[in-house]
């Protein structure tokens, strides 16, 4: 298949890997274009777009991982975006994540082409798309879906359709929303225990058997124990991530105390200069360190 | 060994008779006669206390699931209490969840008597005392601590040392702290899902698989989903607990931002007439159902 | 002087009723066209535009008061707008609460067609526009906003030149700030003290002589008591402000955990249909009316 | 008079000195003597009370400004405390902020005595001490009331009696909830609008005139703006009182979301060991310095 993939960052440049090693035919694009050029030399096979203007003129499938709203818009619509370039037929798979209006705005826009597109926010982080154990969420036509999760089986474990347009996003944030609040609690829990002079080891691993447990605790507990806080999604992008969902919830007037409460915690720890390190570093403010 | 069992509750009365069912010989007190007469009649060889100062006077081992630590207090060393029966060399296993203090102040004025003291809080709910697989973390001296894990292995799972005493209930503290927090996180997540008009069952599967996984999503994401609250620990209970964390909290001079939030957030609950519906009732509130 | 007014809201029909008062010669324009027609059977020397593309045309000041961002940028540059009318040496005065980003764009956009431009939000509600009693936070260029102070005068009471544009603009999310989380603490007050059965007029004139004081408890304790809450700014208008307040906090790095908390508790009122009430409706949410 | 007056700290020696310079026969008691000694030095018409249990024999008022309710517990019926010395007829103010339920639990037993007792909780802080300027808000026996009343006028420029037993402490507690919440909304205030830039003398005269106002704002800006926390009420007696105020909420089912917040923040700041600054430092927290 012929395929355009833009946005060769953390996550992209090993999903677009396991795309060429499943012998599909690759443009890739990047805005800063050593990266292009980097996965040039690994992947010779594989063809670099120069401009945007250039891109995806002969693929069947564009897949984007970019950054933010702004950014798809720009990408895909905007001007001295590919849009001309799209032919009928073509898929959209955006793992970008974005609000849930973006992605039917894009819908909108694309179908006016006879384009499908389907918003496909992922969990698994960095190590699952370089594992190839990402988890996809999509939302989109059903038959857009069934060709997106063809493809993109290539570096997912788990591909589910979530429903309409906008669901995939809509999903992921559920995801951001159950994460946040818990890492905020492991946290003062370990600030606790480690206040009160407890053997923290034993603690996590009694703690970890039963009603209290959760994968955050099961695989960030150590690290965060050792001070250590480069293991996975940085604050500033979870900052971007509440920023969507706290917005969707004011729009749905749905209301979201704790939630919005770790978004400021985060911020202090921004403020703080620490918005590259992991999301578990709320243990640091509390620790003041 | 002959055991005074104290506090037949939803949890000591399975607990009590796990022991019968190992071979102890049971002694029984509960402060309404009621159930320790029911209990009497389904284990007819164990022996009921009328009243404290009736108890513990055979025992080498005297066991509490009582209330709180003015409870315990009382039961213990008050007026009328059990005081004046405790013989050199006898344990006492007190399952409460109460303060660390009062821990320290019980093992001091029972040293007095070289009588031993463990606090071994539980984790596991009803439901683990009923199947006998509690986990217990104790706090105490090593003998002793190992003298209760010997006894407590008729109901018990999984039994930890976690230091001197005080610990257990430490431990335990951590356990509610880091349990509180989860919840609510939890629950927005699912309050925004449902306004979202998302399909809850598909969003919990998919978010359970990942980084947002915990033991309250996998088994309560579907009794919350179904407005049924009846499924565990009471927002009763858990205030009483979160109280306590605090009231710890507060002396080492530690900050928990989340912890105090929700304690507030199940407070409203309370007010609401909630009091005895489970801990994930928070999502409840958030719904103003 | 040639003035065009631009939105007659609750605010801005008392404000252009100073401007004709203090004999200036007025064009009005109002989306829904019936508020400009009562406007002119009120003040026959007025003339009604009919349309934006119409407006502005003879005016050398030009001052709006009308919903958010979007209507400015509408009603300034967008299509059909009034940014073909606009002559030289014109002045706007924006009264509506925007970002200061807004402002800077507006200045931008009009500085092309060399018209001033000064972000101007107003405080004092209702009661001051009515009264001509409004306080004027300005941003802007200092020739521009001393142009403006001569204008509004009319209606205000009190004009600072904050500095440059935006100023205006950020001056007011400070008051916002300041304000929401203080009412929140006199709702919580007074909650406490009628939970607590005191007589709470004599409770309010006594916190309210010392430290706890403030403008809220002097001007809201006895509606709030009573339970009324049509007494100004309404819960819809606060969270369209504190959205703004926190979006600009975030830019800029800025953890305002209390106001993050209290913009979720009016999300709660407004979920339980209460957005038209006034922000001292906290309280309402705290009973759980 | 013959009054015994018992705490001779910041608050209590200038209204001890108030009380001499009214003509009263004043005898002094302070656990540490040097105070005393102190204060005899200055008035040496008073007399100094080695002992609690020499304390009061001769007294036909008690006043009490000390810590907290064990202080006042040990201090009034505790071993070697005063209780012996109390006569039919005696009048106890205590000025100690309390528990409610400490009032009544006083009031109780020293009516097996036949002395009065009224909880007479203060407002003013230390300058108002100074000036006699204070605000007392008292709880107890209508005639009770009164003979206090007449007695601390000397160093108080108003008195209401609030109701039955213990209403004193609970109208301080509203006050107190009142306060800190708004004082932490006053600091994101500040903080937000340092961080934009603004010049913040300006931006508080504008918003200080406003519906934003507080006697906090007014009071304390400027002494927060220039980095000084040494102006009143310190943050660890802040924490005392707020535990008391979310205890009693707590037994009264009433939810206090932002006070349990900005409490868990005074935590933060006593953590950085800034337990001693005033209660206005919340703005030091929120900078991170």
């Amino acid at each position: 298949m012929n395929i355009s993939f833009i946005g060769l960052g953390k996550m992209g440049y090993p999903m677009a890997k396991h795309l060429v090693q499943a012998n599909h035919q690759l443009e890739v694009f990047n805005r800063s274009p050593s990266k292009s050029e980097d996965f040039k030399r690994n992947f010779e096979q594989c063809t670099i777009a120069n401009s945007l203007t250039d891109c995806g003129k002969h693929s069947e499938i564009i897949i984007l991982c970019i950054g933010n709203d702004e950014d798809v818009r720009n990408t895909l619509t905007g001007k001295d975006s590919l849009y001309s370039n799209l032919k009928p037929g073509t898929l959209v798979i955006d793992h970008t994540t974005t609000s849930a209006e973006l992605a039917c705005e894009m819908q909108a826009k694309l179908l006016e082409k006879q384009v499908d597109y389907v918003d496909a926010p992922v969990s698994g982080g960095e190590q699952g798309a370089i594992s190839g154990q990402l988890t996809i969420m999509c939302g989109g036509q059903a038959l857009a879906a069934e060709r997106a999760q063809g493809i993109t089986q290539a570096y997912s474990k788990s591909f589910t359709h979530m429903g309409p347009i906008g669901s995939g996003q809509l999903t992921k944030m559920v995801n951001q929303i159950c994460v946040a609040g818990l890492i905020e609690a492991l946290a003062e829990g370990i600030h606790f225990g480690q206040q009160a002079g407890l053997d923290m080891e034993k603690v996590m691993k009694v703690v970890g058997s039963g009603a209290a447990s959760s994968w955050q605790l099961q695989n960030r507990y150590q690290t965060m124990l050792e001070d250590q806080y480069d293991f996975g999604f940085a604050v500033d992008h979870m900052r971007k991530d509440l920023e969507i969902c706290l917005k969707e919830a004011k729009k749905m007037n749905t209301s979201l105390p704790s939630t919005a409460m770790v978004d400021q915690l985060y911020g202090e720890l921004q403020q703080s200069g620490h918005g590259q390190l992991d999301t578990s570093s709320l243990l640091k403010r509390l620790q003041n360190k």
